[in-house]
């Protein structure tokens, strides 16, 4: 497709840094206000490594590797949440089969493509995705360093990799090219803070930055130390339910197959369901996590009452909103982390509505981009957002809220707007982060958070020729 | 609230023919392209008149008439349909109010203002929007050149006057400044086409040309020839149930009152609540008509099923539907019309969610101002629209309809991609419209037609700095 004219221009006049390209950018690439999201060290969990080769999935792409392996050592639980697309694409047809055949256990690695979605692909694009799987597979079986004693026999229950990819919808992978690069990602895997580095930048596709999180924590009845890394992928088609978004999460804490699946689903809900970009939800969205109890200790089963699974799910939700929260700091053309929270409604579905309405609306965007504080739009979102009954304009409050730990600026008060220190607000909305904090009704109620970004002139040209 | 520096400097570098300014338009700033969508004359209903006069209500417009007036002769039968945004501005709410203390009947005029929208000011934007509807009632009673056999005389019912207001949310009309020139407004009235070009010039806000329809119909019991006009205005906040929209519509066919609002539900829910520009629905949205049947013959009478009633709804949906589209054409930065037509779905509210939810997705808008044929951001609209069931992805297509005759041009045909011939779709993105037909299944069935715009830089220009 030829680059429209007037984008091209204004392509070449926007800051330098500003400009993304579809690629798994390079180290050199990231922005310097975007580095400090890049930890340069991590604490990975035991028994998992990764790794990354260049494939050249996208014909322009002749420098990035975009192909990644995260591995197992022994076999281990894996649950994975997908997107409600009624146009699965590819992998996620296979994948969820895979762990359903498995019932989520004896799983052993993710692959994961950019570059190509395999999406809306027919026939020949599950045999591509079934292909990319089995391959990878192939690798683990015929690698003769492994001990015979291997615990991934064949059980007759066909392949052990969960299959990812993200980037267009529409095109057939180049199977042939991704399948001779197999050996390749898995003779690179291994355990250091640069393996896994590698790995996250290989995911990415409009990404300015590589998204990798790692953490330690404990569990009640436990005294080992326990271990997280969770990497993802935006940057735009980000909304409920889910997004071209991949997420991929490794504990070395012991967790059942089922309680894997619990847990993931909880926190995926106050977390990755809890950003937008776009309003898009895409056909390819996946968070997948594994869990191989390399670290010892009792597993975690399938009881939400136990101590155990307590702690480990609020260890997992928060992990996941900051590993979503990165993806909204890499909003295509983002230059704002808006935080939203609505108050004091009859239930949460009611406040996440309202959240994820003002989190969408273009107009509320258009105006935190612009440093505008038009409150009246947040009201306007609020008041249109569907099926919400606990709305009651009369009682219903709006205030920014500064990242700096100055006090709240009221915009609107029981349905009244406040005269606004318009100095004051120029002042808050100059900062990258801001909340807004919006209270339905003067009733004690449910509460929730959502979190989104601005809608800027470098959105309207990246997604002007992203084919491009 | 200051201008933000990055916005003021792509502001100075966009197009001249593009910059638009918050303010009615002035004769000489109509776009050259847009030009062709203004009538210079018009074919007018009898026993109506309209004006216009200059305010001030925005203290930046020092030139261009910010207030219109539209009254019909005798009483007339009114309806309207208002905003379903649970923060209604104060003219919704008394206007509302009126029609329904008159049931729709003896009704005089409708007042608008631009410039401010009135809305989400408590109790004294109640009183301003109640004090500009009164004070235009005045004028009309103190006018001794009319027959003291006036019908208007005093019910005991209040108002006659329809009042709207369209601009900017939470502040406070001048209410002074407008009541103080509301004789000015009602002596400028008039039944010529440059006054009613006035009107509709009147009520535009980001509008970059006024929109204004007029033409004549018959009904079958019936010789005489009758006639409607409506003008509206734009141009974001625009989408179902519906926007910051105001549309009046005058006939001088003879319509009860419940048949005028049976009629107008009907014509709105095919035209302007399908359309989009941005998804945002605003507090202020009114359409209303007036009917006075001032060209004579047998009122028409609230029954569906009668020959006059079934001519009426025809006229009045194809009227309302091109008064509609001149809003999409005048979308805020908007460079492409597009049509959305989803057939072979199960039912018509299947069909129209579909429609909808690719109007409004940021991904297909940007790809459509990038001339981008990228079909798989349609798909994957097509795929989460929500509460959806009729959606057979193995059976789904998508093609370009071209506007010059050409054959269609097919993206996908039942689920597989066709190898697209990127040239003619180039071609085909070239032209300012376009169609898009999706096909849900083989089976037949509803279909639904939206309209929609793309999204450009202009866009996030104009709404990032609208209340400067």
């Amino acid at each position: 497709m030829s680059l429209a004219r007037p984008n091209a221009r204004l392509l070449r006049r926007l800051p330098l840094q500003q400009l993304r390209t579809y690629a798994a950018p390079g180290e050199g690439s990231i922005p310097p206000a975007k580095k400090k999201y890049v930890p340069t060290t991590g604490t990975y969990p035991l028994g998992f490594s990764a790794g990354s080769a260049h494939v050249g999935v996208k014909a322009s792409n002749t420098r990035f590797d975009d192909l990644a392996l995260i591995a197992s050592d022994t076999p281990c639980s894996g649950a994975a949440v997908f997107t409600t697309n009624k146009f699965q694409a590819a992998p996620v047809t296979v994948s969820r089969d895979m762990l359903k055949r498995r019932k989520g256990e004896g799983i052993r690695a993710v692959v994961v493509n950019s570059g190509c979605a395999n999406a809306v692909t027919g026939k020949g694009g599950i045999d591509d995705a079934v292909a990319m799987g089995e391959g990878m597979d192939k690798c683990f079986v015929e690698d003769e360093t492994r001990s015979p004693e291997d615990d991934f026999t064949d059980d007759g229950k066909g392949s052990r990799t969960v299959v990812m990819s993200t980037g267009v919808i529409g095109q057939r992978l180049p199977i042939q090219k991704i399948t001779s690069k197999l050996p390749t990602v898995y003779s690179r895997l291994g355990s250091t803070h640069d393996h896994w580095l590698s790995a996250a930048r290989a995911i990415c596709t409009t990404d300015t930055f590589p998204k990798l999180l790692s953490r330690s924590f404990s569990l009640p009845s436990s005294s080992e130390e326990y271990h997280i890394v969770g990497m993802t992928k935006g940057a735009g088609m980000i909304h409920p339910n889910m997004a071209t978004l991949l997420g991929i999460i490794c504990t070395d804490a012991p967790i059942t197959a089922p309680a894997l699946q619990t847990l993931l689903i909880s926190s995926v809900d106050k977390s990755f369901n809890s950003i937008s970009i776009d309003g898009d939800t895409s056909t390819n969205d996946t968070v997948a996590i594994l869990a191989n109890g390399a670290a010892g200790g009792k597993p975690i089963a399938n009881d939400t009452s136990s101590g155990d699974f307590k702690a480990m799910q609020e260890t997992l939700t928060n992990f996941t909103i900051d590993l979503a929260k990165l993806v909204v700091r890499d909003g295509e053309g983002a230059t704002k982390f808006v935080t939203i929270r609505v108050t004091n409604a009859a239930t949460y579905s009611d406040a996440k509505r309202v959240a994820s309405t003002i989190a969408r609306s273009p107009l509320v965007k258009t105006a935190l981009y612009g440093k505008d504080a038009n409150w009246g739009r947040i009201l306007c979102a609020t008041g249109y957002a569907e099926n919400v009954s606990s709305v009651i304009p009369s009682e219903t409050s709006v205030s920014f809220i500064p990242t700096d730990g100055s006090p709240e600026l009221k915009l609107l008060v029981n349905g009244e707007p406040e005269a606004v220190d318009e100095t004051r607000a120029a002042k808050i909305l100059e900062s990258e982060d801001l909340e807004i904090l919006v209270k339905l009704s003067d009733k004690q109620g449910e509460e929730a958070v959502y979190w989104t970004c601005d809608f800027s002139h470098e959105y309207v040209t990246i997604n002007g020729d992203y084919r491009t």
